[in-house]
């Protein structure tokens, strides 16, 4: 009954199975395993496209900072919402990897930028004026930290007009995939015929042990020697990559880690259900494999007692996230939980 | 015939077996995780004291640059040799890490730092200058990049007038385990007993995945909350820490990454004999698991269209790294290729 | 007629007469000139304190960064107004100088921190919690961005519960002359009494050629060696000092600068009277020497075309500055050239 | 009798005057001045081009730190002599204005590079390995900080090499004028002709008050907007910058600090005859306004008692400089003090 998070969740067999296929034999290291050939393939089967470049890392906050860095100047700004997780749970990572970058903050509901605001904000800044910090950079991110999804439409229409002010485009897709099965878009639709340049594909929260795929599309790949150079000087181009390679390879195979995220999106809708059926509000609609609800008026530490676990959220619900490795009856268990639960 | 690098080995199959010892239910992520608390303990009887805190990191980039960037702040230097790993192979990681820190770099055979050069260099400088850059710290490698080690004595020397001076005193041990296998030291005296405040501990060299420690010693525990934070912004707090936490405790019980530091350490004194045989001079005295050998006379390309992987050296010789899967078969089959090579 | 800003207005003749005044003979360079000693007596008698430390700049982006990067390491945040100066108008200089350090806007009116919104944030940080970036310092401006006024009570208050929360006070006195005339308040009072650590005092906007100063009060003293050291490294510590000193020496003997800033005060005054007289409507209450004023009506274009000089502020105003050469002429020709105008 | 340094020095009279001269009436700020526009025609002239662009920056540490940053990424090194200022004495400011960028040393007599060196290093660095730090730009300096100075000739022989791999040409002219006019180049020879893409031209140390010209040429210039950017953010763009437009005007106008340089140079020769005529040896040939000599038989507290200001240099000898402001007398007064020092 843990919804903490989707990190606290196990690898999937399958990921470990990879490991132990590669585990013989000598490799180049560095990123010149034979399996990072085989990703790549892979890769370029997942977004219909041969016009990119990636880079394996072993933690969503590295991807995203490294993505970034790339494209940040460290007198320019990244523009994202108030709470993403770039803002609010890296710990400066994107000002330290671009060296005084800036996080230039933005509302919305949701956790989605406000595109008003955005547009708003190109529109009124001048670039020339050289005391002002400019935008180089915005940062989406699919799902968002309220758990809802982006359209590639809207995704879209942020990127034209980036584009047009020379911005570029990030997406934070640590949980891509959930944003994926949500709203049926193919990664190609969701990403670089989006617009998107950058990406930073999460698989760790998705079942990976630990491994992030920063994507590079079309003109971005420009970055890549940059990239390389950056992960390195960051100690994130570990001498055996081969494990790296081998866990994206056992996510992307097959579309894995898109069944893993559609597990974990059905069993956030079956939680969504439960709390419906106790008359519990949701913060916010579930589009993913995150559930924000309100439990003001239930004894939030006797259902810890009973052993849930999930987090207090800003704003007043609580977050409960479901994984691949949720079962049926960790949300039985969580209905009876609730249901011997007394209003206060 | 793989003695290009022990980073081109796998990983020991105890530490595939660890990993999936620890792959069910949920674990608390970022460090908290309860394999974190048995490495804790295996750490506390490798170095015989419980006057520590530590660590994990997936790179020994990441390790180094981490464990100094808690030692010298941007405006001062940190003395190595100018062989060093540090200054040789990370692409600027501690400049980078420490916003800016410099290195100082020192003379030295076998890229052991001159004891008298560092001395001097100490003795000469005036903390008190403010347009100079002083020293914060001093890293010492052992195994060197030259495959000599240090004797705890030697260790001592150093770090006795390093802490006259206010210096913090670094051990890169990337491949700790050969020097301690080849001087016969525990781990205790090759560090804190000697005056190490911080070792970057590698386990992915001798057997591991991708697994090093930062471990603080003493005094230096101070830094612990400020390394964690350090690595939380540089992308080094991965979600699912029990992998390393596997890993690391795969390697330290029982004592098997000393067990794998031997078996490399005695494949290259093996080596050695082979080149011996051949009438070939060493560079340096053959102290760990690596053989640095002069092939002028023979023709490097036939020996590597053979098969043979090493590299060559600045100085002039070519470098044969031993590892754990090192095997009889690789040494016999590097001299069959050795004795069926012609003088130029 | 130009009110353009107190940054256009020429240096005070009494500072020219001092520069010629110390131009002759050799003079210790870097700080360890004969007028440095008489600064310090200068500044003690003007904060009526022995116990603080300083350093002279040339500009104001130098003086507030310089001073935060002695306060906030590069893994935590500066808590400011969303409009301060900082933020607005120094060209990410507090992110360059600190290494990585982020700003965190607060709101509030007339750029004045809400002290609400300031204690809400304090009392909901956990600053044990290692992803999220802690406030390590809060920076009040006075005159704020919109030439508003913090009374020493105010400051206080923000210093009281910023030092129940280990944060450091810095004041950004860019124009700090302006509002000790307006409140009536003592150097002493408006800083280290009311709990300042540091101040950037400047004296540029007030009637230097180019001269700030960054006090350190009593335990922020322990940050003076490292304050030269950042300027050194920074480029602000130029050779002939002597010229800073001397500029400082002029501005603060016989209080001269309060003189100026008392001047620019009252021109700022009659042009609300100006403006007023005209049934015009202020942005905010003129709390020094700068005037915000609605021109809806009137047609801006001519009154540049006439002469005049201010400039469009966030908002819908107009601002208008006053210098100490502001003479009763500019404002009888901005009185001419308004009476002239049609309303649109 | 000061000979401590040039920066000691007060200021040429005509550059108090010129100050006197911009200061009346409202400028605009922060480089756009009117005297911006006499200073370029000034330097038009001075270095027979219009293909330049150029920022006044008040202390030669920022202008050797702005120059470089704008050429050598953080992942990038900056190849200079052991000795260079910008390694010995600016308290690693190009680290800092780089963002972690890194000095490479190179030795050579004299802190001339030697060439041999710097082109072996070239031939040697293969800077597609990415873990290795790649050099982006060399810096030399004229004159070195041993008082010799490079011909044209010389530099282009730099210039051509390190063009050839991709490397900018930095030329750090503290006291450019002094090795002008020894060798009796031309500004133009010496610099855009030889191949320097950025130059630090100190004036300062020739006579202003705190005044050097960045200067950009040719294809360099497409870092002028980065440039003035960089200057934003680091504090070195002060608001009144028409004080520093009047010293340029002042050194540059008639060639001024041509005619300061020689006559501090001319001094320099006198001194050199006033040690040899004692039979003392120097450390380096005179070819500028620096003596290093060695006073290993007299006593060099007793000379200091009688009111001579020198430095101990490394390497044993004692340097004495010259500048515009030093006279016969000063000469003579050595000359004086050294005849009844007795030998030890």
């Amino acid at each position: 009954m843990n919804f903490g998070s989707d990190t606290t969740a196990p690898a999937h067999p399958l990921v470990l199975e990879a490991l132990a296929r590669v585990n013989s034999g000598a490799e180049p290291s560095y990123g010149d395993d034979s399996g990072a050939v085989r990703v790549r393939a892979l890769l370029a089967r997942t977004f219909e496209t041969d016009d990119f470049d990636f880079w394996l890392v072993a933690s969503g906050t590295a991807a995203n900072a490294l993505a970034l860095s790339c494209f940040c100047p460290p007198h320019a700004s990244i523009l994202c919402h108030h709470e993403a997780h770039i803002q609010m749970d890296e710990r400066g990572a994107p000002e330290f990897f671009t060296g005084g970058g800036r996080l230039h903050l933005l509302p919305g509901e949701g956790a989605k930028i406000d595109f008003k605001a955005f547009k708003d904000y190109l529109d009124y800044f001048d670039p020339q004026f050289v005391h002002a910090t400019p935008p180089a950079a915005v940062s989406l991110t699919n799902l968002t930290e309220c758990g809802m999804s982006y359209t590639p439409d809207e995704i879209a229409r942020f990127a034209q007009r980036a584009r047009a002010a020379s911005l570029a485009v990030h997406l934070d897709g640590a949980r891509l995939g959930n944003a994926l099965v949500r709203t049926g878009a193919s990664p190609a639709e969701m990403t670089w015929k989006a617009g998107v340049d950058v990406l930073s594909l999460g698989l760790t929260k998705t079942g990976a042990m630990g491994c992030e795929i920063i994507v590079l599309f079309g003109k971005a790949r420009e970055r890549f020697q940059e990239l390389r150079i950056r992960a390195k000087r960051a100690g994130h181009m570990p001498a055996k990559m081969r494990y790296l390679s081998a866990q994206a390879e056992a996510m992307l195979d097959g579309g894995i880690w898109l069944e893993l995220a559609a597990h974990a999106n059905r069993k956030a809708g079956e939680l969504a259900v439960v709390f419906a059926d106790r008359g519990l509000e949701l913060a916010w609609p579930v589009e993913g494999n995150e559930v924000f609800v309100f439990l003001p008026e239930y004894d939030e530490n006797i259902l810890k007692e009973d052993g849930a676990r999930f987090y207090a959220w800003p704003g007043g619900s609580s977050r409960f996230v479901c994984s691949w490795a949720t079962t049926d009856a960790d949300i039985a268990a969580l209905r009876a939980a609730l249901s011997q639960l007394k209003r206060r």
